[in-house]
């Protein structure tokens, strides 16, 4: 059977090897992606979908509109506006998971050979599913204060991208957060050289001390003609449950409408019952409790690990602990590889997941990444401990 | 801003426009495609939400495999056992709607210029979604017991299409049943000819009198070689609630990795919550009797439909009575145009779809799709009589 030549662009994941690995009996994993699930407001949830079923099971259980349950559209415009981002509900299209928010991007604007920026390193799975659609991926460095401006700029001149996407708070897997003034620069840039810029946001509300500064899409507001080149991708993932799927895209209306046409023959539209329970627990003022609770939590495993870090594996590790999120990017010093390194961690038996697959090219063989998410204090300190046993003399 | 090629493949439908007039008040619509929601198991949905958010709120609310939720894995592959076709939980993933199947086939094969090749007429949302991923689509002539076997065989010979997409049982629009000697031929030919041929099987349960035949996929236990070329969509929108967004794919073991790498980067999965409420669903031994009450309901309303039609518009219509499903697919004679027809029923407050849009090419003017699954016995008799006033002196 021959398959389509986009198949050709993608490669299995090198991630998925090592997670085949992580069965093994007594593992200690940092590896994964995943929120803690007993941080889920599962009883919460189960007051909303009860209350969806029994006041509206026509419009729950029936099609929907492919841009979005009503009430949820208006739930996620209060939601938007309450980050300081103006967003009408016609302004925003409900998308199965912020995955599909990029699944949609990448259908509507990339065409095969069309570049497109990612920070370097980036989320894997924004690459693949660009590259599905025939993209030619470009890194562009970071720091701790996320992408650095001038390579960006002379990156989008050079190469006249498609599209700039970007993670600016605390993204997977660098866990960087952007600085406000390299933010206002960057949507300078996107107005003056008329280059959209998809911001990513799907872990802004997990801050550990202030605020991370507003977004580019509340910041576009201040930024004459930033706003039209400017799309914005956000998730319940993170901050209710990831069960549920439901995400959404906001864009100018042109981007939009086509978004809208891609998505109803991609799925349809997003589950109906997952939606009406997004915005029916919008309505119970129980999600800033929720948060609150998680915030305290991973903040609290990110300063045991940053502190056992620099305790067990000293100067041969470098990193900047994050102000948010749920990793750690950290770089071997001395030219380690960090493959070898996860090799050896695994029979110590502890997991972590090595930088190398989050370049879209030019990969830095030193660096990884480890989640503190769903592993508690005591874990993370023996995990720790193992990571140090695991480094060679 | 500049879009992506693809967008130029697909045209805004045309059926949209019409959609627009159905506002009005009054009007009696035979032109939706949705099942009727009053039919829905309300209650047994609500308490099988309910049972899976209070004994396994952990996987329901968390990330899951791309492949699917594995009770449900496991009671699809029981449903399709039920119907004839053996097919483990591995053997096939699960989808965001049957919608997705179709979508993740298209970005799973479809290289531009690829021919497809489907009935005239078919779904429309397959011809758009194929279309995105640059599919050439190609037309093949059907009757009341669907696609016409030779000129099938010729076109396949003639274009060497990527796939071939037929829905066998009461599909939208043509509600033409294919028959047992023709699925026998077809799996033959695609054998023979090393053809994929999708068989997409939303309303097969929705028989008015005796089953439909096996499935192609039932069926091709029996013709040596046709099981590999062989790729099956099924849905739990017509049986269950299309709101849940729950489908399934059933492919040969190369198709169904490439699909679920494809799926992987489109929504990472579909809702668990919506896939356990389905799971969950198939245990209470309720879907027999919500099917049987469907089947009833919707083979009056089409008994009616056709007597009407029959009595109020004599010989300016032909059309066969479907044997399952929702839609009336109706010509008229004298080479009268359905599109005009349209128009003059809004007037008499009356809709339906004319049949253009569903042909791939060289559309019949002269069709129209009429459901008879939302509008009740009454409204149906007064529905089709004011189609007769609005037909041409």
């Amino acid at each position: 059977m021959q398959f389509a030549d986009r198949l050709k662009n993608v490669e299995t994941s090198a991630i998925r090897e090592l997670f085949k690995l992580l069965g093994k009996p007594g593992i200690i994993s940092f590896a994964g992606g995943f929120p803690d699930p007993t941080l889920f407001d599962a009883e919460g949830i189960a007051m909303s979908t009860a209350a969806v079923l029994r006041d509206t099971p026509g419009p729950v259980l029936q099609y929907g509109a492919t841009e979005g349950y009503g009430p949820l559209r208006e739930q996620l415009s209060l939601f938007m506006a309450n980050k300081g981002a103006q967003v009408q509900p016609e302004g925003l299209i409900v998308t199965t998971g912020s995955q599909q928010a990029l699944d949609l991007i990448g259908k509507t604007m990339i065409s095969p050979g069309d570049k497109v920026i990612v920070e370097a390193p980036t989320f894997l799975a924004t690459i693949q599913c660009f590259r599905l659609y025939g993209a030619n991926v470009i890194g562009a460095p970071i720091d701790a204060d996320g992408v650095l401006v001038e390579p960006l700029e002379r990156l989008i001149e050079e190469h006249k991208p498609k599209l700039v996407y970007l993670i600016p708070n605390f993204g997977n897997p660098h866990g960087a957060m952007l600085s406000l003034e390299r933010r206002r620069r960057i949507l300078e840039i996107a107005a003056r050289t008329g280059t959209l810029v998809v911001e990513d946001d799907p872990y802004g509300e997990l801050y550990f001390g202030q605020p991370a500064p507003p977004s580019l899409l509340a910041l576009s507001a201040e930024v004459p003609g930033s706003r039209e080149w400017l799309a914005h991708c956000g998730s319940m993932s993170k901050i209710l449950s990831p069960g549920l799927r439901v995400g959404w895209l906001i864009a100018q209306p042109a981007l939009l409408a086509n978004a809208t046409m891609c998505k109803q023959f991609s799925d349809a539209h997003t589950s109906n019952l997952t939606q009406a329970t997004a915005a029916h627990y919008l309505t119970l003022n129980r999600l800033d409790g929720a948060l609150g609770q998680v915030r305290k939590v991973y903040a609290e495993r990110a300063r045991v690990m940053a502190e056992r870090l620099r305790a067990e594996l000293g100067d041969a590790i470098t990193f900047d602990a994050p102000k948010g999120g749920m990793f750690f990017w950290a770089r071997l010093t001395g030219g380690r590889d960090a493959g070898a390194f996860a090799q050896r961690a695994i029979e110590k038996l502890v997991a972590f997941v090595p930088g190398a697959p989050f370049f879209a090219h030019d990969p830095d063989l030193s660096t990884l990444r480890l989640s503190f998410a769903t592993a508690d204090v005591a874990k993370i300190e023996e995990g720790i401990a193992r990571l140090g046993q695991a480094l060679p003399q």
